[in-house]
């Protein structure tokens, strides 16, 4: 049985991989009077006099809703909300094992943006965060920057910013082994969807000033034509040096190569024309935009991918547990960039200066220190006008 | 500390009263490759395909939505879905505690018809079926109507039916015990509410003949004036003899008085004009609409209340649990009279022969035998056509 099969059977014999369990014993009439009627009427009493009080006394304080309208799942496209489940399911495991966040699944049946807002809006009581996950750009952007100015608690597109975050992590700690500094480097982010350009916006607020965006049509530039309103605004911000052409002439004299794109289309050459010890994420799922080896024969110092059958695996999850954490127990009512950088500094911190190393920069997606250390930094940075209690 | 204090205190201890906890352990990279990615593409695949087998590979085959707009909840009245919360988690643990079956809490930042019916419709994919919960009439019956109409997963509104299912079954206990025939009997429902109107039209169903729904304004005929749509429909299958009067004058020779109405409206002298061997629920919340000592000593043969501290408790935890149960595992697309009916009768059965006397009519909410006779009434009572795997 290959892996696939595995993955199947196993699927069929979880019937679901969450389970809601009861956090009380009811084994009495007591019982059932302590948390159902005639008892439960006092906490709810309580929220109705001071709203703020579902955090005192309901699941609000500790728990996620992963939404999702099936968009673009995965590497599988727009395959509908029923068919996303697996994944959404998947996305609450994670949240509960590597961060102990309760999170439910929510698959919407509607690709509407008006009312995938106004159904997010509508369910959003019963939640502290909303996870959006595995939905089409651009309609990714305005639903989350609409949902995050509507609701007082986090809104966090984790294709987006998950992996952001993680990238720059490993770019952090990439840098420290380069020697090289950020400000004078040439960064090419191939795949201007959700992720890219997400990428590309964190890189810019941690200090890269020369990045390029690229896409299908090659380099993004002021004058490209057929662009969506997010890859026209990141026009204005990247590409300082209004360069024109393909990833193969991006790359020329670049420092960093970052691609959320498609197998195979980073060649060993193109590797040459970059400058000396660059540094590639190569995250394209599952046959990376070059394979490792092809890229270090050909000049790379460190390359990483999506795949953990390869050295530094980018892996949001050592990412969202720990921010959802950090911003529920800190009562954020937003994930904003400050508590975003410091997630991704906290992620490059925990590999030691002793264990640097090319084929080392990330921590392990089982380092048990991972959530902690995120969630310590995402609340240490949390400003008093974004906390929701105050 | 009373009780009151006590359930404020564990409401706060618990912090939420229900967890969700993974079905899979997450300990190595394979784990993880196999509930998450890639391997978790291929149940994704199966589905996009063939949508049935959301049922083989997720929550759906076992998980209900408890959906309350907070317009209603307890004796309370509207206060809001955030104050709901705990009520929506003290159900949901019950789904699970009694039936064995998962469920969440939707708490909707809406009272709006429309906008309720429009967010239960786009977060249908996730579950197998829709526990409505305290949502005010008249707007709880249209709400129910055209989500099933629209859905082809159980939409029942526990408040009606439940209620409705466990007053019945109370009823055909009373009627072996006083041997009086359904077809005979003067049924008198106070509080033409959701409550009362479902336990009317079930009654109905099951046989009763001659059966007055009153309100505030006393009996309900077909001139009286100010009634909503659903009271109006009631009238033209209430109240055959055309009475009129109040609550007092409908009780004159009754056989059988169930209230869902208001503390203390019921006297020892009403009690006087009815029938022999008079069978009463007075459900009222905590003071019943008379209380047990006084009805017994006024004549009432039998009398049941919402409360666990006297005999004959009428409680819905007997009913949902195994209902949905029922449903779920025999893949009913809706809940239908025949199964309601079906269900009632499994709960009277029950109480056997030898146990059944005036003050143990109904099994106690914890007989372990409860759930599983329900479901399976349930199950054994799905038509053909009325299951969607078909």
């Amino acid at each position: 049985m290959n892996n696939n099969e595995k993955a199947l059977m196993l699927h069929e014999e979880w019937k679901g991989k969450i389970n809601t369990t009861s956090k009380c014993d009811i084994n009495t009439r007591e019982d059932l009077a302590l948390a159902y009627t005639p008892g439960v009427a006092e906490p709810c009493k309580v929220i109705a006099q001071n709203p703020e009080k579902a955090y005192t006394y309901t699941i609000k304080s500790n728990t996620v809703a992963v939404v999702s309208d099936g968009s673009a799942v995965l590497g599988l496209g727009n395959i509908g909300p029923l068919a996303a489940m697996p994944v959404m399911e998947g996305k609450a495991v994670l949240f509960k094992e590597f961060g102990g966040v309760n999170a439910f699944p929510i698959c919407l049946d509607t690709q509407d943006t008006e009312e995938i807002i106004k159904t997010v809006e509508n369910i959003a009581p019963a939640f502290g965060g909303i996870n959006l996950e595995d939905i089409s750009a651009p309609r990714c952007f305005e639903i989350e920057e609409r949902l995050k100015s509507k609701l007082n608690i986090p809104v966090f597109h984790d294709d987006q910013h998950g992996t952001a975050i993680v990238v720059l992590s490993g770019i952090i700690n990439g840098l420290k082994l380069t020697g090289k500094k950020k400000e004078e480097c040439k960064v090419v982010v191939n795949g201007a969807g959700s992720a890219g350009i997400a990428i590309s916006k964190l890189l810019l607020t941690y200090g890269f000033k020369n990045l390029i965006l690229c896409d299908k049509v090659g380099i993004l530039s002021k004058d490209t034509e057929g662009l969506n309103y997010m890859q026209e605004a990141m026009t204005e911000v990247t590409n300082p040096d209004n360069e024109h052409g393909l990833l193969a002439d991006a790359l020329k004299g670049a420092d960093i190569f970052v691609g959320v794109s498609a197998p195979n289309i980073v060649t060993a050459d193109m590797v040459k024309s970059m400058n000396k010890d660059a540094i590639m994420f190569a995250m394209a799922n599952p046959v990376p935009e070059i394979m490792p080896d092809v890229a270090k024969a050909a000049g790379a110092k460190i390359v990483g991918t999506g795949r953990s059958d390869f050295p530094n695996q980018i892996n949001n999850v050592v990412a969202f547990p720990g921010i959802f954490k950090g911003a529920l127990e800190g009562r954020a009512r937003q994930i904003t960039e400050k508590m975003k950088l410091a997630a991704a500094e906290a992620i490059a911190g925990l590999v030691s200066d002793e264990d640097l190393n090319e084929d080392f920069i990330m921590p392990e997606a089982f380092d048990p220190r991972v959530a902690d250390a995120v969630s310590k930094a995402v609340m240490d940075n949390i400003d008093e006008d974004n906390r929701n209690d105050r």
